[in-house]
């Protein structure tokens, strides 16, 4: 490469933002974008750009990029792709050096996208100017309070970073997230047809970001995976990576081939790859969205010794397999936590590891059993990390659970999970209380022991 | 055994029940199982048994079982264990020969309570009294308004019936069912300590029990493999029987051992005996609930051959992948298909199958696209199961699903299932119209696939 490559940095902390293709009309994707800068009170100069109206959105708009007041931070192209060439030609030699091409019909389409593509590619090179997409929702950035998408809907502000293949799977994700998480984005990172910025630069970024604690991606194809196997063993050290990688099986390939013309990598080499990364491969986004939240909440383990807390014998069973599924050890609980834990119970009941806080509950109440449970387990020096499960029922929903936060905040390398079930309405009361309080909740014993599974797997890939 | 084993039926339509252990107090469960009844409908008598109480919740009260002016068709037994034998005992005397033993404290607490278990084994033996238990919370029956259970809440009608081991869990599950799903429940039995009434009765008693279609089982100890393995291959190919048989690991089956004392049996056997059986195994009780819902709402395919409509390409490749992933082909659409479907889409886009229905929706409208798209898979004979994808927006929500639903009523040999993700809200009101129309909904490409698979499994299973 002949330029020395700028940083991606401006991409999500632009002072002054030029939306080439902006529009008036509310079913344009050039009026989403203004209405979602304006909706997450971005403090930037915006800028939209057409010739037809002397406003939008109560902003002033400009005819062209030429006569634009001053070379803005990072430029958005929303006009069709036959006129994105030329208007991207326009944005550099004015001095826009970072451009996001959110506009499809490019190299995903057919031949004639694949050459405007490619002169994209040209350009970038020789100019040094920083390209995301085309073919993306772009970026999106909480803390500060930019977006170049056009997906509507709140995003909140956390610590996990997305880096999205595709534009309309992208949102969904975000949305999802935003709407059924009580944890929080700091970065959204639409890659699209990677022109120029792709999955290495992306994690390149993400490894020094502040802002960033957790790095969920989607990848269908990867271009150049020696680099991105590189950069990602050494942000791995520092940040959990999920990865989902899609056309893992020869239909899927296939499909992937038809949809994006990107070639698939044979999956075990893929496999393998991500392993020797550290990047933990997830296969299905709905696991991506819940083991992003026992990072983004928890610390990793130091080991895998895990004290039980259950509501029942029979979810206790299933609780021990579930843990011994995912290579979890049940630990062995010291005499001073046999001692403490049948102070709360019935004299009758025997306690083991899982301990059933049933009977206590019927002896101490809710509150009391479960604080007494997990204080007791918490400072057991056998115990390195706590599966909690909670089946709240009418009369029986805890009422007081910051009394678990607080001794998972005097212990932050013994992470916590949690699972409920049972009546719907409560199970989600549940979850929101613990969760608002960074104890994520799942819906099963197996969910909460996979989350600490990979938490663990992750605390030994962290130690090289 | 010396006497012919009566039905269970009477215990699922009695016309009459005496509860011994009926109480006033709302904290008892005495209380509980007698405002069930009252509030489910129970049209038969109710005759409440107490010595201290001549009224309970406006029911004239009985002082014991000897006074009662007829012997009911079932009795349930409610008092604390010291007494329950006795009771027992008087219950079978004045000809009471279905009886639910609600208490605890047997064969599950100490020595005690096993001797007392082996003297109601005995009673059973010589007498012939059916018994259910002790310690659990019996049955359900939604079509005969009846119920042995103090868990409250209300239980929907339907066609699953659910085989549950232990009180607590069983009663969470019920309860997640009737909260969380669209789909009902026809019959729960509840074995317990399972000292006559055990798994394989259960499953015999449901093999013809016209209310019921689907089986769904939790499992923990199998008193008698051999039979249980014998009923369940016949009534496998009647009805779809799922079954959660946890202890499955050394640390689930230690756990069982000291919780049940229940002696585990090497888990490869079961593996190997349920496969031969019929029996469809699942290890998680999240997944059983979703596979009661394939099967409560749709018939098995005739082939494994998927046509697969996507909300996007990237989530196209995605449910490729899981297809493919648990052994269902990705089928190769008809010329036809290809045609209507084109027509339905702008001019430039490739289609097959994954058919990325995105195009499509911005050309004809969500409905339109949708009715076009399902239709012509439907009545391509190359496609045997359809998985449909829904990514509900703002102004891109499904207005009319019964268009979908339509298609699949004409088509019953062809089960359709879907997924939906985005917003969440918008996700539950997709879920919700979909499923009170018979079109189950999942939340990934890789749950729905799966429900399929169960499917397409079940029909061999079916075929022998």
């Amino acid at each position: 490469m002949a330029l020395m490559r700028k940083s991606l940095d401006v991409f999500f902390r632009p002072e002054s933002v030029a939306v080439v293709g902006a529009s008036p009309k509310r079913e344009k994707l050039g009026y989403a974008v203004i209405e979602n800068l304006i909706r997450m009170g971005y403090q930037g100069k915006i800028y939209p750009v057409n010739p037809n109206y002397p406003e939008i959105q109560g902003l002033k708009a400009y005819p062209s990029v030429k006569e634009l007041p001053e070379p803005a931070d990072v430029g958005v192209i929303l006009v069709p792709a036959e006129a994105s060439v030329e208007v991207l030609k326009e944005l550099v030699e004015i001095g826009v050096m970072h451009v996001v091409i959110v506009t499809g019909g490019f190299g995903e389409l057919d031949e004639e996208g694949l050459k405007r593509q490619q002169e994209i590619v040209e350009i970038s090179k020789k100019t040094g100017v920083r390209i995301i997409g085309p073919n993306t929702t772009g970026i999106v950035s909480t803390p500060g309070r930019f977006s170049t998408t056009f997906t509507r809907g709140y995003i909140r502000p956390g610590s996990v970073a997305y880096v999205a293949q595709t534009g309309i799977f992208g949102g969904l994700v975000s949305s999802l997230i935003s709407t059924r998480e009580y944890f929080g984005i700091s970065r959204i990172i639409g890659l699209g047809n990677k022109v120029d910025v792709d999955d290495a630069d992306a994690l390149e970024y993400l490894e020094n970001d502040p802002e960033t604690k957790v790095i969920i991606m989607h990848i269908e194809g990867l271009k150049d995976g020696r680099r991105f196997m590189e950069v990602a063993r050494r942000v791995s050290r520092k940040k959990p990576i999920l990865a989902l990688k899609s056309g893992r099986t020869p239909a899927g390939a296939k499909a992937s081939y038809s949809h994006t013309a990107s070639l698939a990598a044979n999956d075990a080499i893929v496999d393998a790859a991500f392993k020797q990364a550290g990047v933990i491969r997830v296969n299905d986004y709905v696991d991506l969205v819940n083991y992003a939240k026992v990072f983004a909440y928890q610390k990793p383990p130091r080991g895998n010794r895990v004290g039980i807390a259950s509501i029942s014998g029979g979810l206790g069973v299933m609780t021990a397999d579930a843990c011994e599924n995912v290579g979890l050890e049940i630990a062995r609980l010291s005499d001073e936590t046999i001692r403490r834990l049948r102070e709360a119970s019935p004299h009758i009941i025997e306690i083991g590891n899982p301990y059933d806080i049933w009977p206590s509950i019927s002896k101490v109440g809710v509150n009391t059993a479960y604080k007494i449970g997990i204080d007791a387990m918490m400072e057991d020096q056998n115990v390195e990390a706590i599966l909690a499960g909670f089946g709240p029922a009418e009369g029986f929903e805890l009422e007081n659970p910051s009394l678990i936060s607080d001794a998972s905040k005097k212990n932050p390398d013994k992470p916590i999970v949690a699972y409920a079930t049972g009546d719907w309405q409560l199970v989600e009361r549940t979850r929101e209380a613990l969760e608002k309080l960074s104890i994520p909740v799942y819906y099963s014993p197996e969910n909460a022991a996979q989350a600490l599974a990979i938490m663990y797997q992750y605390s030994r890939i962290k130690s090289g």
